[in-house]
Formats: structure tokens, sequence, C-alpha cells
């Protein structure tokens, strides 16, 4: 028998608030409107509380629970995986972070042809052993969306022209009610001055960079509008909207937040 | 005379938590105990809050005085920096955040040979126009520190050996008193299985390894032990620390977080 | 009918060796040993040559052809691929790389308990329109290995202990003959102090540090132990290899390169 | 006395082309066209070759020739440090490189106002025991320049209005002629449809906005008038340029890549 040393008592009495394993790459199935199951790559923490008398966590237990449920990482199971870390560890919480390349097959505007766009989403959750008011589980997804953004001012005090450059909205939402990331990602475009696309040809070019024109927004806009739109989507308790543009014009980014909520 | 855009009405009445510039690089100057002036490079966040009532904040002032103040960001100065933001885009609070790597020259054990170590730093603040009690002007720094580890279950558990990588150890003060990160560095050192150095000879590496076998620590031990010895640097508000371990048995990190304070 | 700007004669004599798309971020499926198909993430580059009297290339063929292709990635099909571009856009030459985590499942040395362990692999290839000697098809696989590295020089002068650290093992093949990227996985690993894997229990902890201190292996011995297996994998015209430690003593890299091949 | 491992005979007859030291970070000093000396910070990669019959090379006198020559990496002295190094190490070569951000101060084209733009720069040198023709002492220059860059499709094919982006220019020179990186600079950004700047008030907006569209570049345009500007700078052996835009329409970049030279 290997002696444990994890499980020594520990006279520094300094309770840890997180204990586990950080940037493990997995490969992960996720729920999508419209294959059912998508297959994609994550990198995963997890984590539990460390009370103060333990003197360390047992690190291969988070792998081994993940490793049984990579399978159905889905929006309602991600807390059930974190329970049985909790449980499995005896700890009072647990939490995990999940980002991982999510894939929409969308259709350029006029030609109509298929391509796949990449977005960065991210599952966040949090378990706990007590039964409290509004804390003991919560659930959050991330989305970052790419979209086109046409600058009001540049258009506004110019002749002609006008600079634009690809954005990103990252949206953070705490759950709530379920929703489709794909729908999410459509009222996000709705709200910038085009959506962009992997595939599109010379009459989708002309389509897009006319309709952008026509729709100018700051970075202020898009966070605005976006703020305005979520509550389309369900009541959320709590959510974020962050825009950040490329600027065409400079080498840093503009940038606008808010948060906004139902509580 | 061109419109000003940003300065219309919005009637959305979506106030902005934070409006500004992200990740512009600049060479910028901090204060240094063994030279006085270290010429190093930042990446900068700027940002203010905007009311709901304008369309849009002027990105360019924010450039106009990080431009000026360039050479005097010392955490003394960093805070009348984002004051001076503040005022000049009339908003009631402003935050900034700087990133740079800091470097200190140290010597090896045993040969004494100098080398430089580079650190990622960071400073970030907030002002605001309210008279308010504790949470007017903040201020916090950000210290990373390389540094190895032995495991001690490895040790425990083996007839010989035990395996060790490279951690970092990230310390975040809320000032507080006045210090120097070169005096933070040596206490977090200290904490560690052994510090790392740039430049190690032959001596110097029997005593790096036979140090650190003495020594062996967990990523929960790093962070306790270093919740302990923030206090000998100063009265700290508030503090976190964590530690990760780039697991030389593993393709992914260990991690460990706790938090500190005199509040 | 829209005009074709990019069809326009050029006259500034200044042929283009690539053009092409960048960082397009896609689902892909590639060859597995074990299950026949691996759903995996990727990012791709393609480009074509442009002649001299061509003002631009038609982007969104490239996407176009990658998107029918994206489900049967693998090395005999990667070329075919290429083709396809190289002859829907009238080019003499095409190149593609596609890179992505490629996922192996792995039972730990004495638990047996399984796991995945995450490696970056690519592809990489050119194809022609000239029929000429060894070098008008050329296709690469590339593969990063982690593994645990122990130092030969910090056992040999220590009177206990040794530095150990994470590496990773890049080896980059001109193929040549077909070989599963797992075979090639196991020869990288076998000239390590130890493999690296996702779960270790206790016994399995205390055999890797044990194994891997009675094997303590250089950046360099790395290199030349790959270089002399490679050929047990088959015949390859060309290939490389390079090692790099995540050194445990330092805060940068111990790193070693070859090449070897049988042309 | 500890024993020299490194020093050891190696039977296994692989000679490496490189043995070394990979990322190290430095506070460094390289020559400024207005300032005479500008201080950065560098991440810098040296290495020898190692003969078949040594086990190992000796890693710590990398650093200390490197930490010596910190304070004067100009291009003149770059592979000074290189032969110092292969001198040290009694190799018969010696190569290096050194990436770091340059700053340049420029001013708003319509107000005039000042301010900092931050330039990804490289140095790669490779020194040898030989004396041969054209080979044995190279010196390579690297920049990396972002720039504006309108669609002339987007532009040609709409009724108004052309996507536009950010784009970077990266051209790499074989030395060759001394030159300042200030004019490669500007030279690189008068080929594009416009520079960018850190600082712009809405006078200068307005200009940018309209001499951009005035001024509209494919990638492949780009590449082609970097590759005819580049010999009013000097005659320089061999000269590569790559064009990458961060399309405003897509999620991913274009691309055009050439090389030149007078050999």
């Amino acid at each position: 028998m290997l002696i444990d040393v994890q499980n020594e008592r520990d006279d520094r009495e300094v309770p840890l608030q997180k204990v586990g394993i950080k940037d493990l790459r997995y490969p992960i199935h996720v729920l999508d409107r419209d294959n059912r199951i998508q297959h994609t790559t994550g990198t995963v923490n997890l984590f539990v509380n460390l009370p103060h008398h333990f003197k360390g966590t047992h690190m291969s237990r988070f792998i081994e629970v993940f490793h049984q449920h990579r399978e159905r990482l889905s929006m309602p199971h991600f807390l059930d995986m974190l329970e049985e870390i909790r449980v499995s560890l005896d700890a009072a919480r647990a939490f995990g972070e999940l980002s991982f390349p999510f894939f929409i097959e969308k259709r350029a505007p006029v030609s109509g042809q298929s391509s796949m766009l990449a977005l960065d989403c991210a599952f966040e959750g949090m378990v706990s052993d007590k039964t409290c008011e509004g804390g003991c589980r919560r659930f959050y997804v991330s989305v970052a969306v790419p979209v086109q953004t046409v600058c009001p001012c540049s258009k506004a005090i110019s002749e002609y022209g006008a600079h634009n450059q690809r954005g990103i909205v990252r949206v953070k939402l705490q759950l709530g009610p379920f929703f489709w990331i794909e729908d999410l990602v459509s009222l996000i475009e709705g709200c910038a001055s085009s959506a962009v696309f992997s595939l599109l040809k010379r009459d989708d070019e002309k389509y897009v960079t006319e309709a952008a024109y026509d729709n100018p927004k700051f970075v202020e806009d898009l966070v605005r509008d976006v703020i305005l739109a979520i509550p389309r989507l369900g009541s959320f308790p709590w959510y974020s909207v962050e825009a950040e543009n490329f600027e065409s014009i400079h080498n840093h980014s503009a940038f606008a937040y808010a948060e906004g909520g139902t509580l």
C-alpha cells in the first residue's frame, strides 16, 4: 500500500477556494440544433474547494469523471458531471470551465452557398452541497461571434467610403432557459453591420458591402443592441455583452461592455 | 467643422460599464528598486463608463493622455493617469489595465553569475468621481513568478527520484502599502521547491537539484505558503494567489487558488 | 454581370509564389487506427501560385473545394483535394497546410486506466502540373508528442534527485509509406525518459517516476534516438526531429534539431 | 570536480544541426534612427551545431555571451555575438533569432499629433568557421507592418462603400546594405491603401478614410508593390514579402507571398 500524502492533515489553516486541473484537451460531444450531436475538441478546467485540514486533492479523479462524461457534455449534463466530481472528491463545491470551437453551417446571402463558421464557445458551471437561494447551481454559456462593423463617424465625416473591420461580440448568459447556440448567434449577427461568412461569391460580396455601409455601428451600438435583443431569446437572470473591433485604421481595438438581467 | 457623431443623443437607455481601447502596445517606464527606472514594453486597456444618453466615447483621448504619461507609469502615478482620462472624457469612472514584462537581475546560487529573469506583471486601477468609503480609487499589482516544484507524493511513494516541473505563481495584491516587485518575487520564490534562473553553471545545478528535492511542494502547499508569507511584505486589503504546475508526467496543469486580506 | 477585377491583366510583371486563404477553422475527419474515423477540428491554409499577368486569385474557390472534402482528409486524399484546387484555379501549383489536435486513448502503465491524450498534428502538401522526378507531389505529416525527460547531468552530479520536465518532440516526415500516427507516437515515447498520460493513479505515478529516473535523456539524446528509430516505421525520403524541454530549473527551453532520410 | 556529462563521447553517429536555448526573454537595446538607442524587450533562440561524437552542448554558455551583448544588439553587432557563441562552444556554426517589438513615433496626417506604433521585428543570423562564397555569414531583418487595405473588388462591384480591414505586411531582407527600420516601414506603408496610426483625430479619420477608398489594394497588389519598392532602399541579395488581410467579411485571412533579390 502506497501512502496517501494528499490525505494527510494540514495545519496551516488556509482553505483553498479552487484546486484541480487546468488546460486538459479532450475530444467532446455537444448538442447541435440541426444535427443533434456535434463532435468537437475542448479545453477543460475542473476544480473543487479544499478544506483547510487536507494537504491536497486527488487530481486523477477529475479526469476519471470527465472521461466518462465526454460524449454527453450538453448544457443540461455539464452540472451533473460537476456534481459527480464534487461527490467523488468529498468537496463542498465544484467548478468547471469548458471552451471549444462550435461550428455552424451558414448560407451565403445571395448565392446560398454553404460553408462552416467557427465560433469560440464556453460552458462554465458551479455546484454546491448547500441548499441555498439562487446560488448553489450556476451555469453560464459564452459565445464569441465574429461580425463586420462599419464606423458611423467615418461614414458621416467622409465624402465617400467608411472604415470597417472585423469585430467580435462575446456574450455570456446565465441559465435560465434552454436555448440553441445557433439562435443566439443569429440574434447577435442581426445587431452588427453585417454577419461574416467563410464563403462569399461576387454577388454575395456586393450584397454584404452595401448592407454593411447602410448599417454603420460603433462597438457601443453593438453592445446596446445585443443587450436589448437578448430577452427575445429567453429570460436570463444575468448576462454580459462585450464588443471588440479590430480597427482597420489602428493597430489596437475599440471595446465596449455592459451587463443586463432579469434579477 | 466635422460633425461629432459620438456626442449625439442616444435613446436606447442602455448605459455602458466600459468603453475604450484595448491591446495598445507601447514603450513604457516603470520603477525599479536597483536602477530607479526600468524601460519595458506594455500592452494597455483603458476604459471609462458611458452614460446611457451619449452615443459614443472619444477614443483618441485615451491615447493622448496615455502617451503623455508613458514614461512615469509607476504605481503611484498610474491612478493619476486614469483620473486625467476620466476628467478628459467627462466620465464618472475610469479603468485601466497595463501588462508588461519586468526584468530582474539574479545571481546563480553558487557561482554567483548574473542573468536576467523575465516576469509577467500587470497594473490594474479604477478611479471614480464619488467620494466614498474604500472603493473609489483602487489599484492592484499582479506578478507571475516561474518556479520549480518537486511533487511530494511522487517523492514519498517512489524508491528514488521524484517528478518535478516548472510552475508559475501568480499573485495579485490590492494596494495598500508601497512595495518593490523585487521583494514580492523573492518572497514567492522562497515558498517554492526552488527558484528558477536563466543561467546556472554545474555547481549551481547540483545545488538547485538537491535543494528542490529536499523541499517538495504541491500547488496546494505553494498557495498556502505564499498566502501566509504576504503579510510580511505589508498589510494589503485583499490579495489572491494561484499556482499552476506544468506537470512533467501529464500534458495538463495542476492548479490551486486562494484569497486573503486584512479587511 | 458583375465585373471580375481579379481576372484583369496585371502589368507589374511580379509572379506570386503563394496566394490564398489562411487560418480558416473547420470541423474535419481524419483516419484513426482504432476507430477508423476521428472527428476533430482543424485550421487550414490553402494557396496556389499566381502568374504575373493576373491581378488576383478567386479566394472563394479554395473554400468551395475544401468544404466538399472536409470529411475525408486522410493522408491519401489530402493531395487530391489540393489537385482539385489547383485545377479549379487554373494554377501550376497548389499548397496546403492543415493543423489539428489528434486524440489517442492511452492506458496507464500499471492500473490500466484509460484516458485521452491530445497531440498537435499537421498535414502539408504540394501538387504541381509538371511531371517531374521526385518533386511534383509532396506530402508531409507532423506530430508533436509531449514526453517527460530527466536531465542526465543533474542526475549525475547530484547526491539525490534530478531535475525533470515536460518536453515536446516534433517529428515531420515526408511520405513515403503509409503509417499510423498512433505508431509514430509510440515510437517517439519509447525514446523519452517516460511517456506522459492524462490519468495516472498512485501506482502508475510510482512506476513513471522510477522508470524516468532510470532513463535520463538530454534533448540531444531524444533527437538522436528518434532519428535512429524512425526507419523502423518505414522508409521515408526525408524527416526532421526536434526536441524542446520546458526546463524546470529555467524559464526558457532547451532545444535540439536534426534531419534524416533515405534519399 | 563535478563530472561533465555533456562532454562525454557519443557513439550513435548522429550529428545535430542545431542545439541550444529557445524562448529566452531579455531586455535589449537596438538602434533607433531618431533616438540612437531604443530600449525594448526581446525573445531569443540561440543554437550551434553539435558534432556526432559529443553527447551534449553546454547550455549556460549561450546565456553568458548573450547577457554580455544585450545592450548592443544592433544589426552590425548581432553576428559578432553569434561568433562569440560559436567560438565559446567550439562549434562549426552558430545561429540566432531575436524577435522584439520596435516602436516608431508617428504623426497623424492632418492634426500632426504624435503617438507610438509597435512593429514586430526580428533579427536572424548565421556564422560559420568556413571561409566560403556567399554563405558563411548571413543576416536577415524582418519587419511586420500593420496597414489598412480597401478591397478593389468590393469597391468595383458595389454601389457604395467597400469592405476594408487591418492587414499586416511582413518583409524579410537579407543584408546587404545597412538601412533604418523606420525607412522600410515608410516604404511599406506607402504601398498600402493607408498607413495605420495609434492616434487619429476626426480630421485625420476623414483623411485616412478617403485616401484609403481612393487607393484600393488586394493582398496581391500589396506584395507586388512592396517587391518593386524594396530596391529603392538598397540592393539586397534576397528578400521575401507576405501580406495578410484580416478580412472584415470573413473570419479567416487572405494571403499572398513572393520573393525577390539581386543575386
